[in-house]
């Protein structure tokens, strides 16, 4: 298949915070939040395989800022790695300011979607080339990251995670 | 004020079509694209005000192609005139094949939307520069648009709506 | 077919504007009363038609008065001019007083639904006979706003909307 | 206070069975209905009052037919008797068949509301004089109800119960 | 078919009251906490038949306590009885206190599930052996209650029926 | 403070998967489920701190089994280790099958909460004691996984992420 760009799956969804999704603080639900990503990342990871799309994992997601009720949230995905049939989706949270108009970055996430056929069967995906510095370093990040995933998941015998086991030495 | 392109306002929404959001032939319900629509007119009145915007019309909008179970839908609105304290909003939706990734024009449509300060009172917003030849033909159209909705409103008398008149003789 | 009478499709949809669908100034979003609108409308243009509908267009809706969080919302539609496959929809949108009972305009909206088979082509609808003053009178401006649509869409040229033209002469 | 009549608080509520409201069988669950009622309810419930109005109990409610998807639900509830806070709301509830237009009765609930101020303490209300047959004779059951519902809270003893005994004698 | 205990049917939702559920004194709505009930007693009529499971009916529900917005509110459903094909399922809500972690009881309530087939056909269910004290007079009283149900709905002739006469003799 | 066990904040979510909530293959998707995950968690963490919380951060979470429309799913939750102000809690998720009743293992999550006081300060939460083998076991990992997130986000260096470290030699 023929490889494609992360700028040929770059998903913005741009919307609102509406009230029915705040916690007691009047800030968006992390749940909410969780839920927003993973349809952008799964139309990013739909515009990659052009095939149907279904969750496998989501990373370590860490909601360093609260989004309070009335912001405007945008959501940037964007494929940072093709595996076989999985591809690990990227995804940027901006918030911007009303008055002054500046963006803040909100969190980061790492979702993992698999392509399939209508019986729910996996199916391959085009490889992937990164192009800018960033996604260069988000691609090399995706295998030490897939080896943790089977590690953690008991998959992997951690002496074989050669990536990630660099990492602690 | 210094006046603002409408680039600047520019709101990206692309989200799927989800089950609760259909009709009985499995189409996304039209009241459902009208609500997503206005979110996404109301970032780009707010991002081209910088102030609380509130809804004060739509105007005739198409729905030219049903648009299916599924199916990702982008959302693209822009600021295509301002006047004192209102602004008219552009949107154009498209819907994309997920085999092909071929991208249909599904409807366009025309919202406006007034500025106010926290009491709900107008406050004056930014002039707008069209730049392309589409956004100028967009900014020219819409001071026949505002006549037309005064004439409708019975608030001007059609012979003094001249922008609109001359199109009829 | 046998003609109809508005009444006959009149459709009332009473109900409470619910924490979820308010904006920042604590009034219901343009979008959800849109949404509402929308679902009345698609009612109003079954029971005429008795068919499967879908919104065809929504023409001009002001938003002139805003309508607070708890306010009871009465929305009322009456088919009030039938084409070949085509329905216009009047809607007159109420709301009331808690303390004193008064009902206060809040606006009024005109939708276009479409009447089809299980496939979704078109088919043909009963004409309609308007009774009162004010359903005579929208039902003549039906057809300087379907004039008005056309024209809009560049599918008539303006010198032949002759309904129309007589407005501005 | 001036009594008032049953149809002072006519309310409608018609309005679609949506996709995201149905059980597996695609029928309208149980619980959607209920809280549709509830809402209908409580309008009856405020424009009998002119107050806040809460949710004091559910009487009995018989799911006699079910509503299949994409049904118009018609939902009519009136005031059927006023006590000193509390006021019982009758409901009747149809759905139209859309090819014929004929409308079936799906089923009957009955409500209580209490009247409160902003601080959720009781108030009175106008007491309630019925005037067709129909509201005579659900006026007259409400105290047996009103009883009944004293009854099973163990807040009256059944041989109080006047109205309610001379059933079973 | 083999009898079944409560406790194989016991069902507990816990989940949070959302902003978007809470009525104008900020307290959950009634019909929000209808609805809750109808989803947890309808997994308690399946886990008790294993069978597809409709609502039949809701019986006298008391709202004795208001809920907060922002509490944790926990559902407690239990088959009560079963008959022929239908169950009867009593339901124990509970509030906790965030600060003291108390637990207060909010309200009862008993609906009535049948058990159906894909075609909708009822379908006999086992028979029910209730074990503890409460479950025991739970099981009596809900015979009391099936004859008033049916004596309210014109079934059953209010001489015939003995368990519910003998209260008020 | 006094220690807690994870018992004490044992959290059961069950409830249905409702067709609001599915994929195009019609299950549940990976996005709701993560927001009723959420809802969960940050009970179990209100329990274990009596204090407002939330949410940190979604460790990794591994979507194993699909969960089809019309699945009664059980989510437990409970506190895996206390920090200071934080909370790591873990969520198994369960689905039944309606015929054998038979419940399976679909997935498990770990997320991390923060407890707060009214302005949104972190404060100090009860420490943890675990009790069975498997709370044990689960608290042990929970530090591994503490040095691994704070490695991941570049606040520790891996050299003295010591426990996390021996996993790979």
């Amino acid at each position: 298949m023929t490889p494609k760009h992360p700028i040929d799956s770059l998903t913005t969804l741009t919307d609102l915070v509406l009230p029915s999704e705040t916690n007691p603080l009047n800030n968006l639900f992390g749940g909410e939040l969780l839920a927003r990503m993973d349809r952008a990342a799964s139309i990013a990871a739909r515009r990659h395989s052009r095939r149907i799309v279904v969750t496998a994992s989501v990373n370590h997601v860490a909601f360093n800022r609260s989004i309070p009720l009335g912001s405007v949230v945008t959501i940037e995905a964007k494929v940072s790695r093709a595996f076989t049939s999985s591809m690990e989706i990227f995804l940027d949270v901006w918030i911007e300011d009303r008055e002054s108009g500046n963006k803040t970055k909100a969190n980061e996430a790492i979702y993992t979607f698999v392509a399939v056929d209508e019986t729910g069967n996996p199916v391959a995906v085009p490889p992937l080339e990164p192009q800018t510095e960033e996604e260069k370093s988000r691609f090399d990040a995706a295998l030490r990251r897939k080896q943790l995933s089977l590690v953690l998941a008991g998959k992997m015998n951690p002496h074989d995670a050669t990536e990630l086991k660099a990492l602690f030495l």
